[in-house]
């Protein structure tokens, strides 16, 4: 089974998958967690570049390709690979953040992007995505406490670009079948609890 | 004007291009030359990627992404800015190359390799295209004089792949419209001369 999380900064997504890969592994299943942009040594040095501030003349349109370059390698290298194994491959962001962010975030043509996220990922659609959801000021103070930024009015452009990253992903969310959205704003527990339990019926339904 | 070379390796690009651009200059124009991949800081570094022989697990697709990755920013970094300023803009290879040996000839679907190219290039579509063309087993023999290689037979599969690709070519030729082919067995002189008459009309229709 393929699950991916997605969802803004500070969500809660890195701790909700490694919950959840304890859990499946605790239940005896194989468990391949994956983290984007990286994952295989190719996709790793893309991510270097993606991540290297000093690379700040990037397109828009450039940085899209890297991610899609970045994760072209890492599903026909690990991910296709693993679910031939009968791995639960577990990956924290895919290919809808593409969408979310460099599509409906930062204003390129949605279906560009999706065109360009099919022919990366080559039919590994997720069997489920969990969009993990908070409100964005609910990431800036997040964000701010973990930071312990000097920011004390975060600039309107900033809030306004998460504001749309959110309303992409609440829309794939309607569209997407696989999606599932989870309440970001629970109690860690209760969202793993949650997760681990529609696995759980999901992977009943599929045998 | 936009004005791109394509062709196998070994077929004379580099040379008509230095050429061309020496018989711009000399007649008062301002020429901006390019060699792909590369151009730009981050597309230099996504050229290190590409030509980095430890890479050798790169998929067909990553790599293609990540030519396109380059093209973008060479696009919005040099190309638009230096069309907008009226250089006379001269490309070592550029979209059409992507199309002719990952599309024809790795067997990527050429629609999507095309989709791609259209996306990464922002409508940067050259005015003129000079396809040099030269037979296969005239590639193979200068490759070989040149590398002073020890290949006594070229294998078939190295051979066939090269054929798809001058195919490839071949049939974008008649395609489209911009492109001019050009026999690459000519004297270096001749084609030379050829080329520049060709620019100069093309440049008179533009007046």
């Amino acid at each position: 089974m393929f699950i991916t999380f997605e969802g803004l900064d500070f969500c809660g997504k890195s701790t909700q998958v490694k919950l959840l890969a304890d859990k499946l592994t605790a239940a005896g299943k194989k468990v391949k967690l994956l983290r984007e942009p990286g994952g295989t040594r190719i996709s790793e040095k893309i991510r270097d570049l993606l991540l290297d501030k000093k690379n700040s003349e990037m397109t828009i349109e450039s940085e899209l390709l890297l991610f899609s370059a970045s994760r072209a390698q890492l599903v026909r290298e690990v991910i296709l690979p693993s679910l031939r194994k009968d791995y639960f491959v577990i990956s924290d962001r895919f290919h809808d953040s593409s969408i979310a962010y460099q599509g409906y975030g930062r204003g390129i043509n949605v279906q560009s992007v999706e065109a360009i996220q099919n022919f990366a990922i080559n039919g590994a659609v997720p069997d489920i995505t969990f969009f993990i959801d908070i409100p964005v000021e609910e990431m800036l103070l997040r964000k701010n406490k973990i930071a312990d930024s000097q920011l004390d009015r975060i600039e309107v452009s900033v809030s306004e670009f998460y504001e749309r990253v959110r309303n992409g992903y609440l829309e794939m969310s309607n569209r997407k079948k696989r999606f599932v959205v989870i309440n970001g704003t629970e109690k860690i527990d209760i969202i793993s609890q949650n997760i681990f339990s529609i696995i759980s019926t999901k992977q009943k339904e599929k045998e």
